[in-house]
């Protein structure tokens, strides 16, 4: 191994230990009584529990501890600077709603940065005992029937395309919503309430596209490895990087993100 | 036991038998590559599967057998008569779009009517290895934790209220659409893609009311004694029988039940 490739797999490692632990936690609260928070500023319904609060100040004290001149920018505890090229992405619970409901979708999101480039990422969902993970050594699901690798589909057709998005309200300005209701009405069928999920899907190879708006950076950072390891990609409505978050779309191959970035954009 | 108790006892526990056979047809299907046929019509798209069939044949192969002259109602293959009081409701897959993406929120349903009444209703997903069912000694859940009672929550308030519902776009009419839209602002928030699974959610007091459109009587019907033997209630939006489909309210309690009629046909 090279030293790069010998770091990536030490970030591998580590990154797929604190996973499963911080998901130990989230199995803890699921479908449990908890007190629901709303945080919301410029949402109108934002929960937080303690749930989310526990993960993520775990997993920022594993960090610490390790790696400790890595940033670290978790959805409930904000930013703290490191000094080197490497930062940590965290959402402890991406799909709150989701999880204060008792639905399965939702997950445990861990990225790693290195300058502007994700370049490990991890979703945990404990409940049904699964990690999707991509890194410089691939895309893989690993679950109960051990480490199986990501694909995504080669599905060309618009008119085939299954497209996944969390709520239909998530779209901040009109354009946005027609944008996103064009590229739903040329697609076979559009299925909500998918959270990080979704994107799981996709690398998968049981939906085709992921298109939503109004997301934050640990909400989709994580996941691109995972998408684009298994044949997938991501990126904004403009074509560009979906590292800032905003609007997303996560496509199977090329050719349907180009067509859908042509839906959304025309 | 009366005889009339005798009787419901041995068809739940026949209904407890079929469904967990017919759910394990369905997981051997379920997150395979499997081809998927287009029989919409009057639906823009409304997948059709070697699954879905199958389990529907095997449920009413066991039907025909133990019960002749009871009558069948089933998804797929249509109505067959009896010539006694009681008839048989089969949803092979309820959620097919959602089977078809790999997501777990689906189900195999079998419900139980006597004359207009539904006596004993189930809902198995056996991804998640549960079994939701409802019969006059009550409603329970069954999975590796064992049998556990079903119960709603009582959630007063409107704007705490989570409102389940399958798709955005399942309401028939431009009125059906604004009192869906009345309810669901009214509500802490709306959760999508959930089809009979959020019934199942509302019954274990994880959500509090499932708002929807254009449902087939096999799709609502062995879900009304889950959620009423766990204390909620299930009508169309008149407050009318849901026996029929079309529109219906499911509810934790009487008091949202009631709010939520108002806000659907003010």
């Amino acid at each position: 191994m090279t030293p790069a490739s010998n770091d990536a797999a030490r970030y591998l490692e580590f990154a797929m230990d604190v996973i499963e632990q911080a998901g130990a936690i989230a199995l803890k609260y699921f479908r449990t009584e908890l007190e629901v928070i709303n945080k919301a500023k410029k949402r109108e319904y934002d929960p937080v529990t303690r749930a989310d609060r526990e993960i993520e100040e775990y997993i920022r004290g594993r960090i610490r501890e390790t790696f400790p001149n890595h940033a670290i920018i978790g959805e409930e505890f904000g930013y703290q600077s490191g000094g080197s090229p490497y930062s940590w992405l965290i959402d402890p619970i991406d799909g709150t709603k989701g999880f204060i409901t008792g639905s399965p979708m939702w997950g445990v999101l861990l990225g790693l940065m290195e300058a502007e480039y994700c370049i490990t990422g991890l979703l945990r969902q404990p409940f049904l005992g699964e990690t999707y993970y991509g890194s410089p050594a691939g895309a893989f699901l690993l679950d109960h029937a051990g480490r199986t690798p990501l694909k995504t589909r080669d599905t060309r057709s618009m008119d085939e395309a299954i497209v996944c998005c969390t709520h239909p309200g998530m779209f901040l300005t009109e354009d946005a919503r027609r944008g996103f209701d064009r590229a739903a009405r040329s697609c076979a069928f559009t299925r909500f309430g998918t959270d990080c999920y979704g994107y799981a899907l996709l690398a998968r190879g049981f939906v085709d596209l992921v298109v939503e708006g109004d997301l934050e950076a640990y909400d989709i950072v994580p996941l691109i490895p995972i998408v684009e390891g298994a044949g997938g990609i991501v990126t904004d409505w403009q074509g560009g990087s979906a590292n800032r978050g905003g609007t997303v779309v996560a496509a199977a191959n090329r050719a349907l993100h180009a067509r859908t970035l042509e839906l959304l954009n025309s």
